[in-house]
């Protein structure tokens, strides 16, 4: 064999043997973040996710993918994200060393090699939000960062019985963020699959002051369960009845659903692939 | 009758018709504050809320009592104070005056006029403090200025059994801080009632990776339910056995219980009178 096949053969087993896909579970208080997505002047959690690998494996790392982005403010129990390195270090010991350079605001729970296939957002099957109602006369300061306080009283029959319109496959335009050139560039989701999604199941629970709703859906729109449950909010305070739901759905114009939810009540609980 | 009399009825007359007792009871995130009372140069929440009370009625306030000081970093869902006023507001006006003035880290709950011997820290019958443990292998960004983070596994059946053990009527000086000048001086328990306590109850509870340590007492001696949870987690590691607990108390010696459990895994609860 020559010099020089020698030398590319070298290359392609290195290539061959040693380029892992890691996959990441991350949980993170999104108040300490201007949202997933990288961005120039601004702490996201993916340039803080980034320059924890780059300092553990000592070059510049950058990650492949997330399931998807989370907007400012927005927390995630399990995020995942995926990224590629040719280092022979243990899951373990990549979890011990991103814990150790990642600040308190984020936190990576479980760490898996996974088939040189897997991609985090193309391969996602369902993701649960959920989304956290301070329901009570008083604001909650022990609360606050993860709850929307409504001080006045919701009618939870209503508001289930207007969540059974959103489950099914349905055109999810009126709940839906104008779209912007960013983000038909950014997602891709809005040109690949237009504004169609099928949503699997939303859950309304209460416990004392807090109530929860669950979204499971097969893919979500920008703004997508902040608009379903600031719906869901103005059924509760009878300004929408629960069957008009159906109309606002078929208008598919976004002024006609109840107003965007805030931010720091919502959370990503969890991505299925 | 004279000038002179008249004079003196009417302030007579004012007095006993016009200052009113209000009672206050107040949620506050302890992660903003250097504890309850008033310190120079620090934010407190005596502070804080003084400021509030002074901006609505336009005049330098101070509160008269709390039903007691909590640290710094320790949480709030039910503390109570109460001032005096010569102000007719009605209590609504009061809280919604107070509320607004106050920054989002406190909040006023619940607002009385209750009678002029009404002494929020004189009067009380118990109290019940929460101490909240994160038990998972990983931290979590999202429950961390409001649990202590322990990584490892505790075993409850243990720790439940030494809890029986704390409940009644003990010296609890062995679960006391040292005690300074300053403390003595300050809160007059140990002056008044030595380290003599009567605890209720103890109650631990486990729901997914969150213990909940529940300590309901007549009254807690500085530091008392943090050094009482730093004990039942080394008896949850096997450091201490369940029935040690009983020498330890006998011992009246603070070197001799657990280690003193982190300020924000605490909570005040709840104040009876």
């Amino acid at each position: 064999m020559g010099k020089k096949t020698l030398k590319a053969s070298r290359i392609i087993s290195r290539k061959k043997s040693s380029v892992r896909n890691i996959k990441l579970t991350l949980e993170y208080d999104g108040s300490s973040f201007y949202g997933f997505q990288r961005q120039p002047h601004f702490p996201t959690v993916q340039e803080t996710l980034e320059q924890a690998l780059s300092k553990l494996f000592n070059s510049r790392m950058k990650i492949k993918a997330a399931s998807g982005r989370t907007d400012a403010g927005v927390h995630a129990e399990n995020q995942i994200v995926n990224f590629y390195t040719r280092s022979l270090l243990a899951a373990e010991k990549i979890q011990r060393g991103l814990n150790h350079y990642l600040p308190a605001s984020v936190v990576v729970k479980k760490t898996e090699a996974v088939p040189l296939s897997f991609h985090a957002r193309y391969d996602v099957r369902s993701k649960v939000y959920e989304y956290r109602i301070w329901n009570s006369i008083h604001r909650s300061p022990l609360s606050a960062n993860q709850t929307w306080h409504i001080p006045v009283a919701l009618d939870l029959k209503a508001m289930r019985s207007a969540a059974g319109y959103f489950v099914g496959t349905h055109d999810f335009r009126s709940f839906c963020v104008k779209t912007s050139l960013t983000f038909k560039k950014g997602s891709g989701d809005i040109c690949q699959r237009g504004t169609v999604r099928t949503v699997r199941s939303v859950e309304i629970t209460k416990r004392e002051e807090m109530i929860r709703i669950r979204v499971e859906a097969n893919g979500f729109l920008h703004h997508m369960v902040r608009n379903i449950v600031g719906t869901l909010v103005e059924v509760g305070q009878g300004k929408i009845g629960p069957k008009d739901v159906r109309g606002i759905l078929l208008a598919k114009d976004r002024t006609r659903a109840g107003r965007n939810a805030p931010a720091c009540g919502l959370r990503l609980l969890n991505v299925s692939y």
